[in-house]
C-alpha cells in the first residue's frame, strides 16, 4: 500500500510500504477513508521531534474495517469505525477509569513497528479498546465524515482542554491558540455552557470560525496589548478558565497573565520548552491551577459523538484544504506556512 | 508595646514599637493570646525572602478584641478571635467567592505598616471580613487554644492542600514535607476520607505525629528511593493526590514523581526556585494536575472550626515547643536547626 513517510525535517514522502496484515488476535486491519495532518505533526515536520528517517506519520484517521482478528469481538468487516490518537487496550486500570492515554499496552501511531493514519491503511492493535463503531450510512455524508475524523484527535483535545480549564456554566472562558485544536476548545466551551469566550487571534479567516463556533470576543492584540485587552474584557480580573492550545513558553507565559485569580489553566499544546513560561511564585500568590495533558480521546469520543451525528458539534469548518495522498507533502508545507488552517487528506 | 522584629537574616529581636490603635472604622486591635512561628518565616529568617530591617513578623495568632472601630459591626470588646495570615475586606469579588487570599484591599501581616502577629498585640484591618469569633470559653482550655491557633495557617493550608490535590474518599494520598503543613495535610487527608495517607518523611518525632494523624505507611527513604517505595505501596502506579508542603524544586520533583497518572498536585509550600522541579513533558503525558498555591484560610476556618472545637481534628500535637515573647529569638533558632517543628508563642 501506499502511505506518508517521513525522512528528514521538511522532507515528507508518499512511499509503497508493506500492506497491514492481522498479527494478533486483537487487531483489525482498517482502510483509511479520511486522515488528516495535525499541528502536532509539524513538530516532526520542522525537526524539533525527532523521527528515524521513513518513519510513518499521521495519526488521526477513521476508515472501514477489512480483516478482523480473531480476538476482536466487537468489529466485522464492512463497518465503519474512528481512531483515537493512542490505540489503548480497553481492559487496564487507567482504560477503565478512562485515562486511556496511559494505558501500558497504549502507543502512538506511527511509532516503529506501527502504521501511521496517513496512509491507505492501518493495522489497528486491541481494536474493541480502540476502536469507535459509526453509522455505516455516515460514509456517503462528506460533511458528516469530516466532523467525526475531528473526533479522533482535535475535538477531544479541544474538550480535555475546557474540562480541565473547569469551563462550566457561566463561565468565561479565554482561549490561547487559533489552530484546529484551539478553535475545536471554542465549540467545547460553549457546549459546556460558557458565557462568555474571548479567543486570542490575529488571523481574520481562523477568528471567523471562532466566532462561528462561539466565541463572544476576539482579542486580534499580541503580547502584553493581549492581555490587556482580555482584562479589559474582564472587570480587570482575567477569565475564569484559559484554554491553552499551543504548547510554547510565550503561550503558556499569556495563558498564566490573562486566568483570574483562583481559575484553571486547561493545557493541551504539547510544551516545547519545558515549564520555561510558568512562573510558579505568580501561579501560587493568585491560586492559579494547570490541568490538562495529552487528552484521552477514546474516552470522549463516546461523549461527543451524539452531538456530532444530530449537528449540534461541527468541528468540519477547521478543514480548510483537502487533498489525495500525494497531495500530503503539500498539505504539510501549507500548514507550516499557515497558508492552510488543517489539511483533510482523503486517501 | 512590645513585638518581634527582624532586622537581618539570623537577627530577630523583641523590642518596644508603638501601641496599636484603631485607625480606620474597620479595624479592631487584638490583644494577642497565642502566636506561633511558621515554616515560612524561616525564609525571611535566612534571608531567602527580603525584609526591611526592623520590620515585624509573624502572621499566625489569636487573641482578645480590646478596640473596636465604629463600622466593626461582628466584635465588641472581650470577644476571642482568630485572624487568618491575610486580612481581607470580606466585601469584594473575590471575597464573595471564597478566594479571600486574592482581595485587592488585603495585605500580610508584618508587612510596612501593619503588626506582625508575633507581639502583644495586632491592628486588624478590615476586622469584619478578617477575623472569626470563637466560643469564649476556649480561653481557659489550653490545649484547645493551641488547637485554635493553627486555624491561622498550618490548618487551612494543609486543607487547601488536600482539596487541591483533590482528595475524596478512598483516595491515595502521599504527603511531601514533615513540617507542620505536611502533617495538617494529613489531618485533612483523613478528615476528607482519604483511605490510605502515606507520610514521607525520616524524622521520628514527626513521622510518629503524621501516624497519629492518620498516615497508614512512612516513607522514609530519600529521592529515588523515596519514589520507589511509594511505588512499590501504589501497584507501581503512584498516589491519586499528592500534597506538596515544601516549596523546593526537589520536594516538587519528588511530588511529580510520585503522583499517578491523572492524579493532583495540591502545592502549598511556597515555591523557591521557580518552575524548575516541574518538567511540564512529564505532566503532559501523564495529566497531571497542578492546584493549590496561598490558601484562603479565612474561608476554610468556619469549616474547619466545628471539628476543632468538638476534638475530632486535633492539630495541636504539632507545636511541641512553647516560648514567651522573649523566647522567640530561641524558637526560629530552634526551627532554624529542626530540632523543633512548630514553635508556639504565648505573649
Amino acid at each position: 500500500m501506499r502511505a506518508t513517510t517521513i525522512h528528514a525535517p521538511f522532507d515528507i514522502r508518499i512511499e509503497e510500504v508493506p500492506d497491514p496484515v492481522v498479527q494478533h488476535p486483537t487487531d483489525v486491519v482498517l482502510r483509511v477513508l479520511r486522515a488528516c495532518v495535525c499541528g502536532s505533526d509539524l513538530w516532526a515536520y520542522r525537526g524539533e521531534s525527532e523521527r528515524r528517517p521513513g518513519q510513518r506519520i499521521g495519526h488521526e484517521f477513521l476508515g472501514v474495517v477489512e480483516e478482523v482478528g480473531a480476538g476482536v469481538t466487537g468489529f466485522a468487516p464492512g463497518d465503519l469505525a474512528v481512531a483515537p490518537f493512542v490505540w489503548s487496550d480497553g481492559t487496564c486500570d487507567y482504560c477503565a477509569e478512562g485515562l486511556t492515554t496511559s494505558c501500558p499496552q497504549g502507543g502512538f501511531w506511527g511509532t516503529p513497528g506501527s502504521d501511521g493514519g496517513q496512509g491507505e491503511a492501518v493495522r489497528v492493535p486491541f481494536a474493541d479498546g480502540t476502536l469507535v463503531k459509526l453509522p455505516a450510512d455516515a460514509a456517503g455524508d462528506d460533511r458528516l465524515l469530516t466532523a467525526l475524523l475531528a473526533l479522533s484527535d482535535v475535538l477531544g483535545t479541544g474538550h480535555h482542554a475546557a474540562v480541565g480549564a473547569g469551563v462550566t456554566a457561566g463561565s468565561i472562558v479565554a482561549v490561547v491558540g487559533d489552530g484546529a485544536v484551539g478553535l475545536c476548545g471554542v465549540l467545547a466551551a460553549k457546549r459546556l455552557g460558557a458565557e462568555r469566550i474571548i479567543a486570542l487571534g490575529r488571523h481574520p479567516a481562523r477568528t471567523d470560525i471562532a466566532r462561528a463556533f462561539g466565541a463572544t470576543d476576539v482579542v486580534a492584540e499580541r503580547g502584553e496589548a493581549a492581555v490587556a485587552a482580555v482584562h479589559e474584557l474582564t472587570k480587570g480580573q482575567g477569565a475564569h478558565a484559559v484554554i491553552e492550545a499551543v504548547g510554547t513558553e510565550q503561550s503558556m507565559r499569556t495563558a498564566v497573565s490573562v486566568v483570574r485569580d483562583g481559575g484553571s489553566i486547561g493545557y493541551v499544546g504539547v510544551p516545547h520548552g519545558s515549564g520555561g513560561g510558568l512562573d510558579l511564585g505568580v501561579m501560587f500568590d493568585r491560586n492559579i491551577a494547570l490541568r490538562g495533558g495529552v487528552a484521552p480521546v477514546r474516552t470522549y469520543i463516546p461523549q461527543l459523538l451524539p452531538d456530532v451525528l444530530d449537528g449540534t458539534l461541527d468541528p468540519s469548518p477547521v478543514f480548510d484544504l483537502a487533498v489525495g495522498l500525494d497531495g500530503v507533502p503539500d498539505g504539510y508545507r501549507a500548514m507550516d506556512e499557515r497558508t492552510a488552517l488543517k489539511v483533510l487528506v482523503k486517501p
